[in-house]
């Protein structure tokens, strides 16, 4: 089997997230990983992968059959999707929803210009959550969607609770509220607040003498972050922190709840739901599979930028359709 | 807007969910129904739809966009989806999984001598199920698949137990066992036994006089069907019957539960779950919208069998690229 060639574009938590799920597929090989950091800083997981300078990727393009995009939606992705796409098959997992129609249309004059096959908004939402909204209306058109997100740490309501004085460091749990979730599972079709659709858990750890009321009260008072959910602040120490919230889970449900028969007398919901041991590790295995997927479209004359939407599903794996259909239809 | 003008082959259950389907989506017009009673006694929810024999559909093959094939996997569908596909662009919802690439081949030479795409096993399993198995098995390569069926009418079932001497009628449902479903959700990968995965539970009317206690041994002891789990029966009256368990429920779990991290130390699970109030009418949601994908798969210059691994999924909705990146992504 000839190996699908790939390079990493951006070595934090979603790169090596990418590096370890590489590993785990037999027809993946990583060779480069392309940094903004001084090369030799970076230590990649395998010493066998090289790290060059991001400038230096288009040197190495004969070279890749596909580059996993691992930088941010907020000033990465926007100024390296479209460059790379020039010269390389790529996924990113652009997640500025706001943007992605802008961000589409340049990826894809960069991919058509270099004959290049670029996915985006490869990750689980947007991606598979995505792909779930997508189906559950198409086969049942009289209904609604409902996403709820966590079990989770949100990044940036953790990074908000670590800017109020006296805190050392902070994690946010943001957790969907139980009965909001059963009264959708039942067939129900709530109009959600943000109260009803979210609970925040704040992990506190203060520093020593800090007034403890004083920055529960503050947290829980924070316009937009807080003010308008359930929120609860638990003060542990710093061992704790590191020992019991160092691990990046989260998770998801997407709830499709339609009626159908004559009169709309009988009910079905669709839900897919995702619980996460590593946000990023399980981001970089629909990063790896959607490169497969770019790499084939590509083999077989497709240029320009996709997302899930346009993928056939047999494309994410590596074996034939007859075998597909005998393992998993 | 060009409508999309269909047929459906075959009126029972499943044809008749086809039609309310149909009637959800206003991108659709349905036509035709072929049966093959004397089309007088199938009298369809709307009066606009005629009712053709089935031998008569190539004669007005030039009117319709795609036919839904709505006829059991037994006999009926080895022989509708060849014949049909040389006329139509077709879906059927075969599901004898063991002949899937054999039924397979033969629609596949059909659709192509006609110039038309046929997609097969097209449904929630196979379906949607299979997609889910897919998906799962692409993004965490390192783990379990688990399908669990219930809770819902096994149709097959429910016939063994009406074969019992002293029964008038029955239904009998699946049912997950909770404490697997559990486990596995749990990131367990347990293997598991029929009587693990799935509890019977036997609903039965008893003709006047019946030993009902010879009826519940019979039912329980029965192989294949019953001897291998746990086994409830519950004798009720044919009022009841009616009035609680003439509707056709179903449903089931698909759990991908995998492992990520350089050691596996990252627990994974994807879960996807159908609680559907009426099993033929939700498999007709999923007939109706993999027609609209092969219309327009046979409008880019298509042909031959396709199954849901070969569909990109923005064909099953209507709508333009741009805005499902916009609204669904």
């Amino acid at each position: 089997m000839k190996k699908i060639t790939i390079g990493i574009a951006g070595y934090g938590n979603l790169g090596r997230g990418a590096e370890l799920a590489a590993a785990q597929n037999p027809d993946m090989e990583l060779r480069y990983i392309f940094t903004r950091r001084d090369p030799p800083a970076v230590r990649p997981v395998s010493p066998d992968v090289k790290v060059l300078s991001m400038g230096d990727a288009p040197r190495v393009a004969g070279e890749l059959d596909a580059v996993l995009l691992c930088g941010g939606s907020a000033t990465d992705l926007p100024e390296q999707t479209p460059e790379l796409a020039q010269y390389f098959n790529v996924v990113d997992s652009f997640d500025t929803h706001s943007k992605t129609n802008v961000h589409f249309e340049k990826v894809d004059a960069a991919a058509k210009a270099g004959g290049k096959v670029a996915v985006i908004s490869a990750g689980w939402d947007p991606g598979l959550f995505s792909l779930e909204r997508l189906i559950g209306e198409a086969v049942l058109p009289r209904g609604s969607t409902y996403t709820f997100w966590g079990r989770g740490v949100s990044q940036g309501h953790s990074d908000a609770i670590r800017r109020v004085a006296g805190v050392a460091d902070a994690r946010q749990y943001s957790i969907p509220v139980q009965s909001s979730l059963d009264a959708v599972r039942r067939g129900e079709t709530p109009v959600l607040s943000a109260r009803e659709r979210i609970l925040r858990e704040c992990v506190v750890v203060a520093e020593e003498g800090a007034d403890l009321a004083r920055i529960e009260r503050e947290i829980k008072q924070m316009p937009d972050y807080f003010a308008d959910y359930d929120t609860t602040v638990h003060f542990i120490s710093a061992e704790e922190l590191e020992k019991n919230h160092s691990a990046m889970p989260h998770g998801g449900n997407i709830i499709r709840s339609g009626r159908t028969g004559q009169g709309g007398e009988n009910g079905q919901t669709v839900e897919y739901a995702l619980r996460l041991g590593s946000n990023p590790e399980f981001t970089a295995g629909v990063l790896v599979a959607c490169a497969r997927a770019a790499v084939r479209m590509n083999g077989e004359g497709a240029s320009g930028c996709k997302t899930v939407f346009d993928i056939p599903p047999a494309y994410y794996l590596p074996c034939g359709a007859e075998e597909l259909r005998r393992r998993l239809l």
